[in-house]
């Protein structure tokens, strides 16, 4: 079966469906950072969203979409990150049944997270594989309709709302640069922005260990690793969802890489310049304006920052100067 | 010769006088803090502000109340901290010759982060009193201004303007709570507030090691200390100035202390909960509506953030969970 993507107006409807429980980010500016890179650079801050990330969005969205029935057996979701934070936040407030299936080693600050929450965790392996596995178990054995982190509808839809936001908030902007994991975020945010002002351009940023969305959307083919390596924990899955590959060929105008190096280099300055903290993954878009400034001369930019959620020593070890 | 205290008139001029140069910094919300403490809690971010401090409000109104004359000869402070910055940013906007004086042992950081701003720094021993005594033989032997961290009109002035908006951003606003170092902060913001809103309860707040101005407020006369001992280096001046001491008695209502360890815990929630980086100081009022929450149920309250600049692995050793 053939899944429709999503339009505008499925993000006009998400919009209205998650607000009230989601904040409008400001977007920061930092003169400094403006004449270091010669643009006019706005950071949208999905770090200081609920749950400290854009997953929010997409999660709620798909919650509050499921029928009375799929609602009142629960859902079950797979990630040891921001997203099984988001739908245990989400489902929570909707008074559901949540479990979210995290790997056997994940942080205790992750699962007290979802745990905080009101989701029940269970450990599973150490592979997505092994994740996935679980939750179609689960979803077989009770009923729980299944949560994707990206691959899906509603949580794509979810997701552009952030993308809305930004042209209503800045609609000079020239250029807008979106982290990639599995591009839901990309997705979302490339069609509203698209379908709203065809002339801004939409680029899409990995770091090098982690590229395969670069790959996949120059080989036009969908390219899926068998490992990846970078400190964007957000970007480890091994691949693209279908749908967003799909709206990634259709609406992204350019992809780019930057580095493991660049990025802590990003978050240092986030952290001493700006007074905020970002997660490896969320500082990936605004690295990329500084690494490839000289493409960006004059230009209005918006980097996302997708999100602020790190354990504290692990930043202040990757932050600290020696 | 009896200065005269500022008034409402002249904090409202300090507004017209510095905006474009300085942001309005948001209210930072959290509901995690809110349902912690049974209160409605905002944050008034001036760790966000230029130079990471509400500092540059005053010394920018200083600075363009100068004489035409003053201007052209220059000025010198003597400040290791934020205020020094914000001389050294206010006389570059404003195309001055500046002087920082700051203690030998002052951090590369501090040194770096003024002469960045195009000040000239000059290091004179290791206490308050040794800055002072050089700034006075600088002003003596060049004709120097003095710009002065606290204890002065257009000082006060301008760091009332962080009242007066908090006033405008939130008119339902119950209690402020603001720090105390010197008093420049919540002398302005007093007046601003109680000036607009009598009914709004304004409480200064100070760590335990230094609460000179606890002292003050209670005696009704100034007492100056010896010395203090506080992580919250804003808050290590020995005494009130006289200016900031006469419009506390006048406008303040309470006062009160929090610990050192209720200052950490509060940079640690406000970095891994609200993913913004805020200095010791920055961190007292905030605490005292955690620590005193009994005493704030059901209230509106704003405590304000005065900034976020710490050296990057001060923070973390801070910070960082054992």
């Amino acid at each position: 079966m053939k899944i429709k993507t999503p339009t505008l107006a499925d993000i006009e409807q998400a919009t209205e469906r998650i607000k009230g429980e989601v904040h409008l980010t400001p977007l920061f500016h930092s003169r400094t950072f403006d004449s270091d890179t010669g643009t006019v650079a706005y950071f949208k801050t999905e770090n200081l969203q609920r749950i400290g990330a854009f997953k929010i969005r997409g999660a709620l969205n798909k919650i509050l979409s499921l029928t009375d029935d799929e609602k009142s057996r629960g859902v079950v979701t797979f990630s040891s990150g921001n997203h099984g934070q988001a739908t245990a936040l989400a489902t929570r407030l909707e008074n559901i049944r949540c479990v979210v299936v995290m790997p056997e080693n994940a942080r205790t600050s992750k699962r007290n997270a979802a745990e905080g929450y009101g989701a029940q965790v269970v450990a599973a392996g150490t592979t997505s594989d092994d994740r996935y596995e679980r939750a179609l178990g689960l979803h077989k054995e009770f009923g729980y309709t299944i949560i994707p982190p990206y691959d899906d509808h509603f949580i794509i839809a979810g997701q552009g709302t952030c993308g809305l936001e930004i042209i209503e908030q800045r609609p000079d902007v020239d250029i807008v640069l979106v982290p990639v994991g599995g591009g839901g975020l990309i997705s979302g945010c490339a069609l509203a922005i698209k379908s709203k002002k065809p002339r801004v351009r939409v680029i899409g940023v990995e770091t090098n260990g982690a590229d395969d969305a670069n790959q996949s959307f120059r080989q036009k083919k969908l390219i899926r690793y068998g490992k990846t390596s970078t400190i964007a924990d957000g970007m480890r899955n091994l691949s693209l969802g279908n749908l967003n590959f799909e709206m990634i060929l259709k609406y992204v105008d350019e992809m780019m890489t930057v580095s493991d190096e660049d990025v802590i280099s990003m978050m240092r300055f986030f952290f001493e310049r700006m007074k905020i903290v970002v997660e490896p993954t969320g500082a990936v878009a605004a690295a990329a304006v500084r690494i490839h400034s000289s493409q960006f001369q004059g230009e209005k930019v918006c980097a996302i920052i997708s999100g602020g959620n790190i354990d504290t020593n692990d930043f202040l070890s990757l932050v600290k100067q020696s």
